[in-house]
C-alpha cells in the first residue's frame, strides 16, 4: 500500500498479520478476554480480563470464604497475602523476594513512601516532583509537606521535561525526590539507574512511581541502587479495577523506614494485642490494615501469567508496536492533519504508549471509541494509546491508525454527541 | 431438660427449634451459603457469603471489566461506587445520603478521620483513646500524634473500662476522642448520645468507631449529634474479606474537614489534572485513591440484603440471641466449670457478641472450631461468640453451648493438636 500524500509505502495489514502469526508472545493473546469488535489500547488505564480471573476469584469467594470462613486466613494463606503476592511483582521490578508488599491504592502507598523517605533525611526541607507527573502524586505531597513539616510546610520543587531540570534543583537541602519512570501523559521514560546515581550524589532519597512501567519495560530497582518504588496492578498487570497498589523498600531501608500508616497489619506482632505500636521487621511494616482480598485474588491470578513469558520479548514487542504506530501515523496522519507524535522517538526513553497532540482530541478519542478503537484522553490536547504486549497485536496497530485515519478524514468527530463530558484514568 | 448439677430446668434444643420457627427473620438466612455441619458464631469478624455476591461479582469481571473494560468508570458508575455504596451504608448508622463515603481499611479510615478531627481543634494538644480498643486504633493514633504534633507528639491519655475514666481525662486541652461503639472483646456498648454529649461539653470532637456495632446494633449518628465515624464491611455487613471501609462525616464538618490522605479521587476536579489540590466539596473528599472495585461490588451486594429487614427486628433478634447465650452458659457451664461472663448482661450496654473468660481459651476454641463450632479467641483469655441475626439461630446458639459442655466436660482441648499456633481477626 502507498500513502498517496507522500508517495511512499508504508507496511499493509497483511503484513502486520504475518507479523502477529510470527510472534512468539501472540500464543499469550489468547489467554484474555477481549470483547469482539474492540482494538483495545487502554491497558495502561485498565488491563484487559484473563481467562483464569473469574473462576479463580469464584473459587475464592464460594470455597475460600464461603465455606472457609474465616479459618481462610489461616487456611488460605490469606494473612501473608500482601507478602506473597507481591513477591510475584518482585521480579517484573528487579527486586528479590520480601522486598514487596501490597499496599491499597497508589496514593496511598505514595504516602507511605515519600513520609518514610523523608524521615530518612530528617534534617533537609525540600522535595523535587514532576509538574507532568500525575496529579495525585502531587497532591499527596502537599500534605506530606505540611505533615512533616512541624509547623512550616516541607519546600517542593517542580521540574519538567522543558525545565527546571533535576540537576536545576538539586542540592544538599533536598530530602526526597519523587519521579515516575514513565511519564502518564507522553509516555517519556526515565534513565533510572543514571537519575538515581544523580540524586544519590547530593544525598537525597528517591522514591520511584512505576505506574506506567511496570509491566511494561524492563525495571531494575536494585540494579538501579533505588530507594523505594511504588506501582498499580490493574494497568499492564491486569489485576481488574483498583487492583491493589504496591510498595518496594531497598533492603538497606527496611530497618530504618518509618511508615505514616501505622496500621495492624503492618505491627511485628500483631496478634499479639499489645497496646503499643512496634513495626514488622521488613517491608511489611507498611502494610495497613486488613486487605482487600477479593481484589487481591485477581491480581494473585493474573501476576501468574508472567512466570510464562520473558521481560526481553515483551520490551522488544513493546517497541516493535510503538515503533509501527509511530511509523504509520507519521506516514498516513500527520502530513495531512498535523497530528504530533509527543512520546520520544529514542527507544530508550520511551514507554509502551504513545501519545499524539491534536486539536480536538477528546472528541476525536469518542469518536475512535465508538469505532471500537479505544485509547483514551489526557487534557489538554493528547490522545494517549498505550500497547501491552501481553495482547496487543501488530494488527490492532494497523487497525488503529486506520479508524483514526478515517475519524479525521470524515470529520465525525465533530458530531454533537462526542462532545466532552468526562473520562477516567 | 433439666441441668443435673442444678436441678433447674433450662431450654431445650425443642424449644429453640421452635423460637427458629417463629422467626421472622429466619426467612433470610437462606440467602447466606453457610457450610453444613458448621454454628459459625464468628460473624463479627468475617461475615458468612451471601448467596447473591458469587454471581455479582462473577457479572462485574466478566461484563463490566471484561466487556466494558475502562469505559466501566463511567458506563457502570465505577467512579462514584465509594459514594453509592456508602449511601447503602447511610441508613443503618443514622446516616443521610452524601455523609458516607467507603475508604479502604478501617486503620486508613481512622487515620483519615482522627486528623480532620484534631485539624478541628488547632490549639488543642491531647487525644483521649481506650486502652481495650481495637490495636490498630491506637497503633495509628501514635502516627497522628506524632505528624500532627509539629515536633513534639500530641498527648494520649487512654482510658478503660476500669478507669480512668473518660470524665478522668476529659478537659479543655482535648481535642479527639476516639471512642469504639462496642468493644472488640467484651461487647461493652457506649451509650453515643450521652458519651457524646460529655465530650463535646469540653469542645472536643468525637471519632466513633464502629467496627463491632454496624449492623448488629442501632446506630443513630445523626440523632448522636457525633461528629466522625468509622466502620469495617466485612464483620456484621458480610462485605466479604477485607472488604472496604467506610467514614462518615457529620455535615457541619464537611466544608472544614481536611483529611491528610489527599488522594485524586478526593480531588474537587479529579480529571481537570490539575497541579495542586483542591479538596471536594463533601465527604469525598475523604476518598483516596483508584478504589479496589471487585471488593467493593461484593460489599455492594450484600448490602443490598438490609433493604429487606428491619432495624429494630435485628436488635430484638440479637438480644434474644444473647440472652439465650448467657442463660444457658449461667445454667450449663459456669457451676461446674467457673467460666465467666465478661459482656454486660444489661441489654442496653450490650452488642451483639458475648465473651466467656476461661483459662486454656485459645485451646478450647480450637477444639470447638474442631467440632465445628467457629468462635474465636481473644488474648489473653477470652472466648467470644458472635450473633448475627440475618443467619444465626435460636438452635446456633443451643448447639454452640452444648458442644462447649461437651469440649469443657471431655477435656478434649487438653489434646495436643490444639494447641497455640495463632488467630485472626
Amino acid at each position: 500500500m502507498t500513502t498517496p500524500a507522500l508517495g511512499r509505502p508504508t507496511i499493509d495489514r497483511e503484513t502486520c498479520v504475518a507479523l502477529d502469526a510470527a510472534d512468539p508472545l501472540s500464543r499469550i493473546r489468547s489467554r484474555f478476554s477481549l470483547p469482539d469488535g474492540v482494538v483495545y489500547l487502554d491497558g495502561n488505564s485498565l488491563g484487559a480480563l484473563p481467562r483464569d480471573t473469574a473462576a479463580h476469584v469464584q473459587r475464592v469467594i464460594t470455597e475460600e470464604w464461603g465455606t472457609g470462613l474465616i479459618r481462610s486466613w489461616n487456611d488460605a494463606g490469606w494473612f501473608a497475602k500482601p507478602q506473597t503476592v507481591g513477591d510475584l511483582v518482585a521480579p517484573l521490578i528487579g527486586a528479590g523476594p520480601g522486598q514487596v508488599v501490597l499496599g491499597d491504592s497508589t496514593s496511598s502507598s505514595i504516602f507511605q513512601a515519600t513520609v518514610a523517605a523523608a524521615r530518612l533525611r530528617p534534617g533537609r526541607r525540600v522535595i523535587v516532583a514532576e509538574r507532568g507527573s500525575f496529579p495525585t502524586d502531587l497532591y499527596v505531597l502537599e500534605s506530606v509537606q505540611e505533615l512533616l513539616g512541624g509547623g512550616r510546610p516541607l519546600e517542593r520543587r517542580l521540574i519538567a521535561d522543558d525545565g527546571p531540570t533535576l540537576d536545576d534543583v538539586l542540592d544538599e537541602d533536598v530530602a526526597v525526590v519523587l519521579l515516575t519512570h514513565v511519564d502518564y501523559r507522553t509516555g517519556r521514560m526515565h534513565d533510572m539507574a543514571e537519575v538515581t546515581r544523580r540524586i544519590h550524589a547530593v544525598g537525597a532519597v528517591v522514591v520511584w512511581d512505576l505506574c506506567h512501567s511496570v509491566g511494561a519495560v524492563p525495571v531494575d530497582l536494585v540494579g538501579a541502587d533505588a530507594d523505594f518504588a511504588v506501582g498499580c496492578t490493574y494497568k499492564y498487570l491486569n489485576g481488574g479495577p483498583g487492583s491493589p497498589s504496591f510498595i518496594w523498600v531497598a533492603e538497606q531501608h527496611q530497618a530504618d523506614a518509618r511508615p505514616a500508616l501505622t496500621g495492624w497489619h503492618g505491627h511485628a506482632k500483631p496478634f499479639d494485642f499489645t497496646v503499643d505500636y512496634a513495626p514488622a521487621s521488613g517491608v511489611e511494616r507498611f502494610r495497613v490494615g486488613t486487605p482487600q482480598l477479593l481484589s487481591m485474588s485477581a491480581l494473585e491470578v493474573s501476576l501468574r501469567l508472567w512466570a510464562e513469558v520473558d521481560l526481553g520479548e515483551i520490551r522488544e514487542k513493546s517497541l516493535c508496536l510503538t515503533e509501527l504506530f509511530i511509523s504509520l501515523v507519521d506516514a498516513r496522519l500527520t502530513p495531512r492533519w498535523g497530528v504530533e507524535v509527543v512520546t520520544p522517538r529514542e527507544p530508550a526513553r520511551r514507554g509502551s504508549q504513545v501519545s499524539l497532540r491534536v486539536g480536538s482530541g477528546y472528541e476525536i478519542m469518542q469518536a475512535l471509541i465508538e469505532r471500537g478503537v479505544i485509547g483514551d484522553f489526557r487534557a489538554p490536547d493528547l490522545i494517549r494509546f498505550g500497547f501491552t504486549p501481553l495482547y496487543t497485536s501488530y494488527a490492532d496497530v494497523w487497525d488503529a491508525v486506520d479508524t483514526l485515519e478515517s475519524v479525521l478524514d470524515g470529520e465525525v468527530w465533530r458530531e454533537p454527541r462526542f462532545a466532552r463530558r468526562g473520562t477516567v484514568t
